[in-house]
């Protein structure tokens, strides 16, 4: 079988094992969602059941952990967005991120032996792709090369290490490195799983098919989410679109991107009506795992807002804090910092006028809370007392 | 509604909203499984789907996001082990642990009225308990005190914290407070759900009944997981005879329970044949949050083992480090270092022939690994390379 790939901006279309159009924008994997409906998904467990939808079926392993995250909805958080929000909880996956739908696929695809003679996978990251790529390859038996910049904390290498990766640390020009990566792959059998590469694009894809088949048969009017490298955004995109044109879904949900104002190349090219996404010079923010200054998918991302009447957005790390605090403290849920941009950046599209107060928005987690310090500092206990003056503590508590 | 409970051990029934026997026991709600088959099931969320067994319904909100965790196989794992592995994987909770099954019941409980005049939550616990309820309290805008021992570092308060709970240092003898906050509670209307109390012990049933539902028509003929307090063994077996007693299971799989050698006083007492378990002088281990010296469910798990036809075993440091590894490196998974005790228990309990190699064995991995640094320690970098040197690099890494 001969994966073809297709580009969504010039149309070409190519079976040579690429992740880039000669046009300069990512390919997609050409796909066709037929007739799907709801009635055709499989027994599979987690994502697998929307195999129909995936070029690859359930390969069993740890790939059975992938998808099938729990969705909820708390009113304080309708109180704090000013709609009604429904989370996606991605954080719940083995590795902890989103990663694990796409990094799921791309293992796959090589163990089914769908790309070729792939001796090995690999991935430019020091963060949740590293994680997620390493454990899946480990669980398949495929070795992994990851390359992290040099000046990595050794504890994140004994992180991404548990999962025994040869992890490679990169002199210099780590941000060429994405795009070296995936013009070398190919001829050394290595199939690098970088974040918006067509298979890790068909991954990403069961996010929201999972979202709209528990809206059956509504749908939710938005869907928003964290941007980084476009990669997530290009999945969720490809997929309402192919639900969409399988009659699965009756219309197409409104998608809204959020960026941290200190890096945020996709919104400022949406605020200024720009058709292209270009580089810029980001700056620090907490929310530093979607601080891409030059996202490969950013175009594609932009216009995945664009063309479904959404927006991308920014919002400042003090918005940031304050989303994943009220996410802590009235949810219950522990969301890593660059995810609760999706709630910081809900809040904004009411305010602005771009979500109605009455609709409901699907706000995707894309990651735990657990893997990373609590942003909100320092928290001190409200007293000291000795085994005989519970009894009076429990009333000081109760009546404080 | 008024909750009856029951002693396994003597007999006697009560409508007090006590915790404990008066012949020294813990009680455990008297509920009725009916004839509950597979068909009996609900359409709510994760383990509210076996709503038929529990006390109390979904209440929404963060409850949505407990139970309905993956369940894997992995070749490697049997290969290790010498029998089939089944890996439940209970890290994929909110909070990163089986407790969140029943602070769920404990919280929908209060929410619902169902305990009578709950004024809050409370809990003695510095680890997965203590965050656990913390974030189901918040979500169910029940306010909740944690008892925490006066020598707890900083970074553990703010992790918990992050959930915002009133935290209160214990000066001395915190090893008393598990008692003293079950006798006290009533009388405050603090609602402890402390770890084996009747409503955590109704939420742990479902770890079990989503597994025998997997397995169904079949069962599994073990069940291995690390015991602490006795709690979780006791919502397992709890379970396993009710699915048992209403026909939903043809027969009652075997119960295996493991400890870390440094403080296994439920393991001692089955070596010894005694019928009771007796408070140890606990040393030191990494897998510290089950090292529990006096399990107030000892006895109870100690019996869910022996009646099965199961054991208590233990296992030492180093298993427990071997086990984790090979979770980690050959199935992908990150799992806390108390709950790699379960799979290296299995490897024992095969070499020891208590468990055949061809027999199914359901393992719990009760909890993530993501939360806790990797016990395996440092994990450097196989090279440095530069930008211009990664075909080279890649060659080197293949050729190796």
């Amino acid at each position: 079988m001969t994966l073809e790939r297709v580009c969504d901006d010039c149309g070409a279309r190519t079976t040579a094992p690429a992740a880039r159009c000669d046009c300069g924008e990512p390919l997609w994997l050409a796909t066709d969602p037929g007739s799907f409906s709801w009635d055709d998904v499989s027994d599979s467990p987690g994502m697998w059941r929307y195999e129909a939808l995936l070029p690859v079926g359930f390969p069993g392993g740890l790939a059975a952990a992938a998808g099938g995250t729990p969705l909820l909805r708390d009113d304080a958080l309708d109180e704090y967005a000013g709609t009604t929000v429904h989370v996606k909880v991605e954080g719940s996956h083995p590795t902890g991120s989103f990663k694990d739908r796409g990094s799921a696929v791309g293992l796959a695809a090589i163990e089914s032996g769908l790309v070729g003679d792939a001796a090995a996978v690999g991935t430019v990251s020091h963060g949740n792709m590293a994680m997620s790529t390493a454990a899946f390859a480990t669980a398949a038996d495929v070795p992994c090369v990851v390359f992290v910049p040099d000046d990595v904390p050794q504890a994140r290498l004994d992180v991404i290490g548990q999962f025994d990766p040869a992890i490679l640390t990169v002199a210099g020009e780590y941000s060429r490195l994405y795009d070296r990566t995936l013009e070398l792959g190919p001829d050394n059998d290595v199939v690098f799983l970088n974040s918006d590469v067509p298979l890790r694009v068909e991954g990403q894809k069961t996010t929201v098919v999972e979202l709209c088949e528990a809206f059956a048969p509504d749908v939710p009017d938005a869907i928003v989410l964290p941007v980084s490298s476009g990669g997530h955004a290009s999945g969720v995109w490809k997929a309402v679109r192919e639900l969409h044109e399988a009659g699965t879904i009756g219309r197409i949900p409104e998608l809204y991107l959020t960026q941290a104002a200190a890096c945020a190349p996709i919104a400022d090219a949406f605020e200024r009506g720009d058709s292209t996404v270009s580089r810029v010079e980001g700056g620090d923010t907490i929310a530093y795992s979607i601080a891409n200054a030059d996202p490969p998918s950013g175009t594609r991302a932009l216009r995945a807002a664009s063309e479904t009447g959404g927006a991308v957005v920014s919002v400042t790390d003090d918005e940031i804090r304050d989303a994943q605090r009220v996410l802590a403290t009235q949810a219950g849920l522990s969301v890593e910092t660059a995810s609760t941009t999706a709630l910081a950046g809900t809040k904004q599209v009411v305010e602005r006028g771009f979500v109605d107060s009455g609709d409901d928005v699907a706000v995707i987690a894309t990651g735990t809370g657990l893997k990373e310090p609590p942003a909100e500092g320092s928290h001190d206990p409200v007293g000291t007392v000795g085994i005989d003056d519970i009894d009076a503590a429990l009333g000081r508590f109760l009546g404080g």
